[in-house]
């Protein structure tokens, strides 16, 4: 593998799941793998889950990590071809891309989507900006519209449940003070396409995602009925995708309940704004996989640094 | 050892110190202790002296180490049960602290008082969330009422000087253009309460430090008087307690000053602002120990860290 | 070698970029030199190349690294002796260089020039501040008036190039929105001094670097007739030295171009801003080592490095 940028760059789901539970039982086990190889990671946002994790991951495997907060350290890039540098860019992404993999065998990145201009948050400029003209491996740290690695620990926290065969999972919808982006719930739907599963997406009307991620995934408007019988339930806010980054609803009854759940085991990515986007009674139940899923977070990267690591060697 | 919060976590001073002595010659003698074992540095508030010395005093234990500025790199903590987080928290203790504990083997806090809300300094919200709700021993690297790492340097250094078995020790109150916190000067009280020794605290009326923490050691409001005779005279500037967070006087008179400071030793935490809280003649002499304090500031973390290394293994 | 911190601190260049090139083949050959020793690198202002590149060297050569960024992480430091500190400044720089010196073998600094008080720049308070009251070797990262890691660097690239023995080499001034500082300008042509080359720098008039540091070097106002028959053109901003800090043309006929390149290798430290100090085709082109230079900066650093440690040992 070269790049992990998508959940598309998983050739079989299943069987990375299996690798990254047997990683998670030996973390150390490959620790020579990266012996003097360099992960740059770079924030253009801010993270807790994912510096920690896969800083943790890479040196699992015993790389030399290197983070760097964009913004606040450097400087801001220019992506457009052509530009007329004489106002707020410093340098562009041709260069900087190209100087980073001098320094870095692998390049990690985080930038989330501005939510206010809909085709520059898809034309997904950082990430595919290092693509192009990085020569070393990048792995989506969350993008614009994507967050695989977090999608990659969810199948992973699943599999460790020892399910029936076809599982029913609910994403579920839910309110938010702030705008959000889409890209957790992009991958997770995404990810669940891959699955052998009864997957049904629940959201308000005005809420649907981009059709080219959901494509023919069931979309059930009546959130009771969704989550009937269900096995998984994940719930995650994001904004409107038509009435692009708008908040159209903050509808409370959409909050996710013991009641609610019923049987289900409940996912989230982190962080979760508590009796907000879910009760209390739900995260403090046994029926709560969050902290786990948190955990996995470190066996997802590890288990896409060692690939990348096999490929590089 | 679990956790070292406070003064009251080590079970005999005289040993510790002896201790932290051996390990100041071999610094790298025990650098197989924390193979595979990460410690995480998390800074609520800015920092010098603790980032550097503990970051080193890790690496000397062969620890891998990720720090994490939570201000300005992660978003603001939740720390009330049952909360409606629909305000500036994005994540609750709760969850943060759980997640934390499965990428780090350690914590190290450090979370200044805010010295608006006394109540809520003294519950120490995020040193006691951390406590609470990590799975994974925690190190105060400054909290609100506490700084422990730096009162056990301040006893290493005072046992180099090799002084009579009752030395005589004050800690004199000094004026500072802002309102600082008490924990510096709490942590110091507590240890000297474990020694042997005459021990002073002077300071103008008004000044009194937490009677609950200051119980039956002297106070005399004369800095002179106080400071007859002295071996050490540890300076530093806190607001008023019982005006919570006030600045109550800047009377210059009570700067040190080498006259004053007579034959003793001069300790101090540092930072400290010259000409303000002590003269640069008395910094400048060799009666300032304050350079071998902040190295001394390497071998208490390295011995809280060995210990609770030891205790994981 | 104990300091570096001027291209004067070179003893001699061609030995020094012979033996840089010699470590670029084998980046890991000295990891063990490092061992057990600490560098710390501490940023005053931001840095891409800089940054990552002098951990990457330090790495490279087996030391442990610690990362602070002074403003945000830490607090104003004050330099002026006798200073009554009432005011912005928290501690002075004879604590915090005498303590940092505790934690790290070797210090690293970035401190720009603030181009408001040119006397004040002139005295590389920060600099000159840890030169004189650290007790280990310190490394000059980009001061107010020069930048000898990538005047060294930019020795390494050229002696690449396997040119014959006089090339001719230009400084070129260009146009920028923002006033620059002129320590890269200053170190080029340090070092450019130290070389048999054919010699020149252009700019318009009103732009004279100091000419303490430009000597008997050759100035030619005329950019066309510089450029003739050169070699090799470096290409790079500076605001007036005369009006200190002021931005006295912005004339964009200055811009480089292919035209004007001619058949000259093109160089810049980076980051450049396209289509405004110099068109797109000529980065674009084969005649650009702006790419390789940067490359160049982790052995520039760690040729320095090297040399520092074998004389700590």
């Amino acid at each position: 593998m070269k790049n992990y940028l998508s959940i598309n760059d998983i050739d079989s789901l299943s069987t990375w799941v299996k690798e990254a539970i047997s990683l998670k039982k030996q973390p150390r086990k490959f620790k020579e793998l990266g012996s003097d190889k360099t992960i740059g990671l770079l924030f253009f946002n801010n993270s807790l889950r994912t510096r920690l994790s896969t800083q943790k991951a890479a040196m699992n495997l015993g790389m030399e990590v290197i983070v760097m907060n964009f913004g606040s350290e450097g400087w801001a890039l220019e992506y457009a071809d052509g530009t007329i540098m004489d106002q707020g860019t410093s340098e562009h992404i041709k260069e900087a891309a190209q100087v980073i993999s001098q320094y870095c065998d692998i390049i990690a990145i985080r930038a989330f989507a501005g939510l206010v201009d809909k085709e520059k948050d898809e034309a997904e400029e950082v990430l595919n900006g290092f693509k192009k003209y990085a020569n070393v491996p990048i792995v989506n740290m969350e993008s614009s519209v994507g967050h695989p690695l977090q999608a990659l620990t969810d199948a992973i926290t699943m599999e460790e449940q020892n399910f029936k065969n076809d599982p029913k999972v609910v994403l579920s919808w839910a309110p938010h003070p702030k705008a959000l982006p889409h890209a957790v719930a992009n991958s997770f739907v995404q990810m669940m396409q891959k699955q052998n599963a009864d997957f049904v997406i629940t959201h308000p009307v005005g809420y649907e995602l981009d059709p080219n991620i959901t494509k023919d995934s069931k979309i059930e408007h009546d959130q009771d009925k969704a989550l009937e019988n269900a096995d998984f339930v994940y719930v995650k806010n994001w904004s409107s995708y038509s009435d692009y980054g708008q908040i159209k609803s903050q509808d409370k009854t959409w909050q996710m309940t013991l009641k609610k759940l019923g049987n289900a085991k409940f996912m989230h990515c982190l962080p979760v704004r508590r009796n907000v986007v879910v009760a209390d009674e739900v995260l403090d139940s046994k029926q709560s996989l969050v902290i786990e899923q948190a955990n996995n977070r470190t066996f997802a990267a590890q288990l896409v640094l060692k690939k990348i690591l096999e490929n590089l060697n």
